[in-house]
């Protein structure tokens, strides 16, 4: 269920973003529940000035950023969340400081994940 | 009111992305509601491992995967978003185990169509 | 916080993006309590047939269409909104028909802008 949308800027290569996709997967796995074969990723490597991240917003000294955008269905805990955030930087072979992620919830009849059906819907 | 952003594969062509961006619109018009003039849509031809989607999730067979987002203001039935799901797939020239579609719902005052105005807030 | 994402025509030029950009930063600063050095944004120039607006919704005359969309967490007014409608046509050096935006609203605990912790939960 969770869509995912990675966006980096091209100073980093494909197998770097394979890798980050792997661990934001792995870590959806873990810590919110979401099972293993449901995977669904876009990616994007843009020039970097497509990509635009303040530096040292919150003190944080952001050097090559990537954004992780997720659409989700509500209902995860504000410690699950953070155990997700946790978990990413843990996985993934990119700087803590340079990950940004955003989640945004929906409800289950918001998904059909093929043959015009919305399976999570009751 | 709706914005789509539809992304595929760049194994489609152009032609099929207008194909596909023609069905999602017929659909929203015939099912949600929308009207026939309301049209934005986003679309993209991504190479091949910019697209990831399990290709048995939930049993379904996906084979050349193509991701449709809407954001469109709350307010429809489980019952309209089945029929949606359903006439996209009907109407599309495309697999229907390969459509893939989230939706994501906002508010009347969280849309601008020109001119600086929120014109759906009441 | 917001992650502003702004798609327009590569019939503009990445100056122009990068004008847009700084008049929609501008406004979320002065309209909606925006941190100055709180800038996200991911930017993307597409072919025209990439970028569907329909030129007369609303009555509203569109010619370049260029589409802004902002996650942001909820709490803004109705007027809060109109006020930032307002001021980004206002800064912009483009046509105000042509800008449409787009919101959609998350939580604190959908945030993380580094270092793998929710820095707005509590």
């Amino acid at each position: 269920m969770p869509l995912v949308r990675i966006t980096a800027r091209d100073s980093r290569s494909n197998a770097a973003l394979d890798s980050l996709g792997d661990a934001v997967h792995t870590a959806l796995v873990e810590t919110l529940g979401v099972p293993p074969d449901d995977r669904f990723q876009i990616r994007a490597r843009v020039p970097a000035e497509e990509l635009v991240a303040d530096p040292q917003y919150l003190g944080i000294d952001r050097r090559d950023p990537v954004i992780v955008e997720i659409s989700l269905r509500a209902g995860r805990t504000v410690e699950m969340k953070r155990a997700f955030y946790a978990r990413v930087v843990e996985l993934a072979d990119v700087r803590p400081e340079d990950v940004t992620i955003v989640l945004n919830e929906n409800g289950p009849a918001d998904w059909s994940f093929g043959n015009g059906i919305a399976q999570y819907a009751t």
